[in-house]
């Protein structure tokens, strides 16, 4: 019997207290702010308690969360899917930009700039279910690697950032992701790379239109943008979708600047985290000046709004989940 | 000790089998299909089990869980709204749809049909912070009284349909509401009347902004409606906001046929309630001809496509939870 209400004490204390809930973080300033931001809101006796209904934290995805060299992942499954494509029919090849994508020419379709990548992303992912498109890319993320690592693109997660979403949602946070890359796309691994369900998973989505398909309704994905959820679009979809402001926002580039920004002029404790992408030995190392991830307002403004800055290669002890 | 251990397995036990879980719900055919479909999803050895993050349950909010008669109250909030606006500036009641809609001659706002109803939302909703819409939203409810019932709006939520929420929640579903209705005006009842959150409220919403008031950056809405969340528009935003296929949706017009189809078109056990206004004594008794909550498909189709068609007048012992 002794044993058995032991066993009912036992797992309702907190992971926290039982071990390091980040032992991917080094022992430095960044993972003090965050366990020391963390272990206020979540003291009912102090002056900073927050309720657990709006412990909302939000994360952008691609260099945040997991990796986004040379190119955002989602844009290289693309590269991938168009070639496929054009191997059934090469006319949808139709402009330079596609042409180079399908052969894997990023060089070229990067000098295009964003609306090159939109135009690609276009071509690539509508005319398919939801579901068909999500089997291409479960099948993708099966038996792609990532040209320099060798990893499956799904073991790029940062583990660092596992820990942390796993250590919030302990200690009561709903976690969710607000990244410009698709719905449809991350819905696929974000649940078993990142323990967050479709529906915490906010992104950019295309437009749908809703079909008979052999007598059953399905929603088609059709060409077209409907949100793109970058910048402005970041904090405009949190408060239309979560419907509140988070306390705690993640990010990396100034694609996250508005979000953190909404988030840490609330009232009350909020934390603001940016990644600052230093690693160039274990990962890259990138800001200013980078096509992909450009960092700039964060580095200026960030720390004079108290945001943290992460610092990936002093802080992290390891940086993939599938690596070290 | 014993009565500590006994305290424990108590709150284990579902609610369900402890008292009947729906006692506004007379003893017919439609509870009994609730009840037998609940039961079956929720049996961990049975056939027809369905995994907790699979129970999605999604419903319609006027006409189905609170009344929609003479017209839809967001519209009676967006008139009255109108006239205050317009004692402080008159010229905004710039054409004859707005200047009747301020006069609250509902009337001849109607003759002009959708249009007129979108075009006073516009005129009311926009050019405030959400914060500030909400509080309005808020007073409204704590002063308005319906003109027939003489009730509070948020009273006239059916007794029924909160016992069925409820219900639903604590056999291990999630609840969302997918309304025509807009998400700012719902989210500040939708959680107290119907223990429904903010972010598993899905609606209706207009374009917003991203700006800077006072230095605090802040969401507002601007004019224009972004996304109207009926007919196709409804299986399209719970696809791309919760990602998956309901199992259960709950509607009272045509309105919400393409959700209901989606929905039960699935594979597995799926369940589609009608909500059939029958009772022109304690409530409205409309269908076919009323030009708020039509309802012709649902009555002609729902039946051969499996659907429980509710009749208030014989189903429920009870209407709205503020009344009899």
């Amino acid at each position: 019997m002794k044993h058995v209400l032991l066993g009912a004490f036992l797992t309702c204390v907190p992971v926290s207290l039982l071990a390091d809930p980040l032992p991917s973080w080094n022992a430095t300033a960044a993972k003090e702010a965050i366990l020391e931001f963390v272990s206020s809101v979540t003291d009912a006796e102090g002056p900073y308690y927050v309720t657990p209904s709006d412990r909302i934290a939000v994360f952008d995805n691609d260099g945040t969360l997991w990796a986004e060299q040379p190119v955002y992942f989602q844009f290289i499954f693309a590269m991938d899917r168009l070639s496929e494509l054009a191997e059934q029919d090469p006319s949808i090849l139709s402009t330079p930009v596609l042409k180079a994508a399908a052969e894997g020419d990023l060089a070229t379709v990067l000098q295009g700039g964003h609306d090159a990548l939109i135009e690609v992303v276009n071509a690539s992912h509508s005319g398919t279910t939801v579901e068909a498109f999500q089997a291409q890319v479960a099948e993708w993320l099966a038996e792609a690697r990532h040209p320099d690592t060798g990893l499956p693109y799904d073991q790029m997660t940062y583990q660092p950032m596992v820990e942390l979403l796993r250590y919030l949602r302990d200690e009561g946070f709903k976690t969710y992701i607000v990244s410009g890359g698709g719905i449809h796309f991350m819905r696929v691994f974000a649940e078993q790379a990142y323990g967050i369900p479709p529906e915490q998973v906010l992104g950019t989505y295309g437009n749908s239109t809703f079909e008979n398909v052999n007598g059953v309704p399905t929603v088609i994905k059709a060409p077209g943008i409907a949100f793109i959820d970058d910048k402005e679009g970041k904090p405009i979809n949190i408060e239309r979708t979560i419907g509140k402001r988070p306390i705690l926002a993640g990010g990396n580039s100034d694609g996250d600047f508005a979000m953190l920004d909404w988030t840490t002029s609330g009232n009350g404790p909020r934390l603001g985290v940016l990644i600052h992408h230093t690693d160039a030995e274990r990962e890259w190392a990138y800001d200013r000046e980078s096509p992909i991830g450009r960092l700039v307002d964060g580095l200026d403004q960030g720390p004079d709004k108290g945001w943290i800055i992460v610092d990936m290669a002093k802080d992290w002890s390891r940086v993939y989940t599938g690596g070290n």
